[in-house]
């Protein structure tokens, strides 16, 4: 398996374009993705009871299946927008499916922004028609920037690999950054494989991966109304179809984690006034899903991100967000290490070298590693520091 | 009923003293409350799975009942401390109970302050001897104080009323702050009141009373180690001991309820660099709990803070955090006003005055009410907003 830094069109069959529809007062803020051959499909979406009508309406899209093609515009959630939203949304899909010569059950629609405003539908027509217009091999670092919102760098992540006889590759792009200016919703991934994978493997697999990735990025703790991760598969690669059962299907596994897991980190690096990037690592928790609750409830801790912001090795914070989680361990059982340095032992301090402390915070990676002594469940979290820029970025943004 | 300003030796029987025990740097940092009679008493406990020592003691000791005193230290958790930690918080107790002559499963202990550093015990033992030397009805303000770590003011309620023929009276003392400073076990409550309850329904009252106050503070949603709410009734008012059956029993109910609210809002308004005090009711939800959690939720919500910081009516953040409360509810049937101004109708945008919204977001008391198609459930939570100080207090504090 190769890591390379390419994104949705990486992966054969897969054109894409993002454009300026004049969403957001400036830069390219739509984009269309498109595959040759039609694509199984998987869906993780946000469990917020509050959803924009794109999230019913792909959720539908992607359970029924087979899609050709993905729209998403930034700018504008068309979230809490009625009646009018929901026309908006299949408007979208039909718009696309249009100019491509599809139907409108094989476009995947995606929205994020302003919450409470509908859709500028004049200027999303003319984007979509422009971009479909322009998709091309070279369009996924476009797509990549029109999804952005208070992102402040595109996201894409790619991996390279062979199944059978075949070269297989993997290509994304996500967004992130906090929920953000205004209303911003959070997280959008999308991610393309030119790999011929049996749908309920493939769905299965990718509920896995989102777990284990985008699920454990904590940025402010909001959960919005426009998440959603995508993946398409469209078989081009012309591999025999990888089931569960598949030797080979643990190394299309481990590649597709391994892209997701980039994003994840990129997304938490670039959270919203972010100084520095946080993983933290559970050992040793009674399963991995617990590992996996124990370290977002850290992440994602308010005091313990602004001791990071601060550089402050204070481990009492780290231990007393684990506590939280609301699963049962035996604080005696606890050591933290700040990188390599041990600042707790069986959960009570442990002497340590405040210099050495400092020289870890100091980086713009900060690794907390957090073991226990109930089981052997592992997992990881993604956050970022809290900082001044994060509440001032936050403070405003109607106005 | 009549609110007054006063605190835990308000009740007859009530004695206390707060004293400089040099815990903390300056300041007073040790509080004893002594009752002439015995006590019956009730507690509600963090649900952190780290807990310090003196939760489980004091848990234990107000099952076992009745009770006698309260110390409480500030500056220090005797958090993650531990066997040592375990038997300093004995040690409190028996020296409590050796200078009043009563026994050691009478004395109720609370620590507060930094996590992971022993008690510095010689100094705790002549503060409690200080402490006791100077027990009277005058001490519950310098009580008050000494149990502050981060806090700006002492927070102290109480209500008088009557029950049969007799005055009954409510006298409370409170911390709060976030978890704040260094890694400050976030709030204790203590209540007392000379009023005779039946054991079973003063246990009963108390946790409805804590579920409905000081559990609906959310401050920067970190759950500390230390937290507890304690309620003391020695029954010297002389009134007929109240069952849950008796038509009195609600006004003495209220009461304790309304004195409670007092210092739960006391706690969110002195949040650490707090600039306003957020109130948010839910009306219209399932039921009262599910209208809590979801009050709490919204006041959590970074989003919210920030944008309540920032003057900023931002409904749609309060939307979205209603919604990952984890409570269904329909969308539609959701109204929101800010204050008296309503901004969102049937979960959409409603056009409204922005300077009539400015000018109830400039008040140092917001008001955030959400109105719900779902029940008759009604619940409030209290906050406050995000502001750059609660960073700079919370990004160093042990350098």
């Amino acid at each position: 398996m190769r890591m390379v830094e390419e994104g949705v069109t990486f992966p054969q069959g897969f054109l894409a374009a993002g454009v300026e529809a004049h969403i957001k007062k400036k830069d390219v803020d739509l984009a269309v993705v498109y595959s040759e051959d039609p694509c199984q499909a998987a869906g993780v979406f946000t469990t917020n009871k509050v959803q924009a009508s794109c999230v019913s309406y792909t959720r539908r899209a992607v359970e029924q299946g087979p899609v050709r093609a993905l729209v998403v515009n930034s700018g504008n959630a068309n979230a809490c927008t009625g009646p009018q939203g929901v026309e908006d949304t299949i408007q979208m899909a039909r718009l696309v499916a249009g100019e491509l010569g599809i139907e409108p059950h094989e476009v995947l629609v995606a929205s994020t922004g302003v919450i409470g405003v509908n859709l500028p539908m004049d200027r999303i027509a003319g984007g979509i028609k422009k971009a479909c217009s322009q998709l091309s091999k070279d369009g996924g670092e476009s797509a990549s920037a029109a999804i952005m919102t208070t992102d402040t760098v595109p996201k894409q992540a790619g991996a390279e690999l062979t199944i059978g006889d075949c070269a297989v590759r993997i290509g994304a792009m996500a967004k992130g950054s906090g929920m953000i200016h205004p209303n911003m919703a959070t997280m959008l991934a999308f991610m393309a494989t030119d790999c011929a994978v049996d749908k309920e493997a493939l769905d299965r697999l990718f509920r896995e991966v989102v777990s284990r990735t985008f699920n454990q990025v904590s940025l402010d703790g909001d959960t919005s109304t426009n998440a959603m991760a995508l993946l398409m598969a469209n078989g081009m690669a012309g591999n025999h179809p990888l089931t569960a059962a598949d030797p080979e299907f643990p190394v299309f596994a481990r590649a597709l984690e391994y892209a997701a897991s980039q994003l994840a980190k990129a997304i938490a690096r670039d959270g919203e006034g972010a100084s520095k990037l946080l993983e933290v690592k559970v050992e040793g928790a009674s399963s991995d899903e617990a590992a996996r609750t124990i370290a977002r409830s850290i992440a994602r801790s308010n005091l313990v991100k602004a001791a990071v912001f601060g550089e402050d090795a204070n481990w009492g914070r780290i231990l007393c967000a684990a506590g939280y989680a609301g699963i049962p361990f035996r604080p005696e059982g606890v050591n933290i290490y700040l990188g390599d340095l041990q600042v707790c032992e069986h959960g009570a301090a442990l002497p340590f070298d405040e210099a050495v402390a400092l020289e870890v915070l100091r980086q713009p990676e900060v690794l907390i590693r957090v073991t226990m002594s109930e089981g052997r469940g592992e997992g990881v979290a993604w956050g970022c520091d809290l900082t001044y820029d994060y509440v001032k970025i936050n403070a405003s943004y109607r106005t």
